[in-house]
């Protein structure tokens, strides 16, 4: 499959045909002809929710603290992340980090800094997400903390290629995840196993790291600061990446319909 | 114009001129047939760029500083302006910001301030930029003026409900706009005539007031904080409407692919 890298259509297409929420995806197997029925998504309406607008709503900041897709919308948010949008979508985000990122003169002296959000923006969870109703279900800290222990996150193909621009270009890179210190082996081997060699810090929430993402990662970046890191760029998928103090010279906010972490 | 080619722009944007503000969105009549040429729109690619997906980057903020719509994308955005999806993408905003509204406990002692943008938040341009290519055109700021001097701008329908809600509410409402103080009287006439009757205040540019827009907005919305009011919302439809300082407790970003200011 073209979009999710290593992860076969056929896989998922099948996985949400062979669990119980699949039945509320129209039809998933035929992925193509199905774009039709959400279409141009500008008059798709599902029980008086447009979901175009609902997701436009999201990514712009306006709709806030929500804690799960429209069920109206699962359909819809599917498609979207199985399909060409979410990738192009993507790709322009990327397309303007890199623009920026060329743009600047780095003074390469191992301070220059990105900012990577880990879930929905290094590595995908949509396996897991294509299983569970693509953020219709409530999260479940259990199953979700089982997907991620599996350490088979695919590299968003997007991110990938920003990432290896921005080694090519000098940068540093910093991970800064709401993920859990106990979770930091396996998160190091599917970061690496998806094509994310190196790094010069990996941060994970300690125990004591309590707070919202927004606090907790604002407090992660002050300290980078504090010990000379210039944070030039930050991405996230989620508003709270790239939010708070201490955000970085520019911010990207890659789409993510599936969940919101404030 | 290639896919507007057969329609009849003076009579649509006659329409928008001469019929109340609700009916430009709601049945734009000679546009229907054009939608399946745009279409899905996330596979819509002209000369390689998705302009669905250039789009969601500029209300997202991923892009910047951009000076006019590529011109690959302006049926695109002609279409967007003219169809449903605009209208339903205001209206997802203003449900969230009337929600959010009426959710706050007001202190009614008059200083409970709501702050509206004019231009594409309050009172629509679409008449004049439906005959200067939707964005593409550079920006002319002769033909600009001599557009907002007919004092025919129509209200946008969903910020009008808005407005009527707040006052409903209890609020005052200031308008902030970048438009020049030599442009107070018609705008107080075109306000009017679209059914804004009544303000707290309405701020326009002094000769004085150079800088950004978003160094201009936050030293007026100061002003107001320093003057005793409590800015609890802000809405404009573009992120210098919402960025820098005293921006309110809770800002929200109406659609508009057409311009940016930054």
């Amino acid at each position: 499959m073209e979009l999710i890298a290593g992860v076969p259509l056929l896989f998922l297409t099948l996985t949400l045909i062979a669990t119980s929420q699949a039945s509320q995806v129209e039809k998933p197997l035929p992925i193509h002809p199905l774009r039709s029925a959400y279409g141009s998504g500008h008059d798709h309406h599902l029980h008086g929710i447009s979901c175009a607008s609902w997701r436009l709503g999201v990514e712009a900041y306006n709709l806030r603290d929500w804690k799960t897709v429209p069920s109206s919308c699962e359909a819809y948010v599917g498609h979207y992340m199985l399909g060409h949008l979410y990738r192009q979508d993507s790709k322009v985000v990327v397309d303007a980090a890199a623009l920026y990122a060329q743009g600047l003169n780095l003074t390469k002296d191992g301070k220059d800094v990105w900012v990577f959000d880990i879930d929905e923006t290094s590595l995908s969870n949509l396996p897991y997400f294509a299983k569970h109703g693509f953020g219709v279900e409530p999260y479940n800290a259990t199953l979700s903390k089982q997907w991620v222990d599996t350490g088979k996150g695919p590299a968003l193909p997007e991110s990938l290629r920003l990432y290896k621009k921005l080694l090519s270009l000098g940068f540093k890179i910093v991970f800064l995840t709401g993920r859990q210190e106990v979770q930091r082996k396996i998160t190091v081997t599917n970061l690496k196993e998806a094509g994310y060699h190196t790094w010069e810090k990996l941060i994970l929430r300690s125990p004591e790291d309590t707070g919202t993402a927004i606090a907790y990662k604002s407090s992660k970046r002050k300290e980078l600061e504090a010990h000379g890191y210039r944070i030039l760029g930050n991405i996230g998928d989620q508003w709270s990446d790239i939010l708070g103090s201490n955000v970085g010279q520019r911010t990207f906010k890659l789409p993510d319909p599936m969940y919101y972490i404030s």
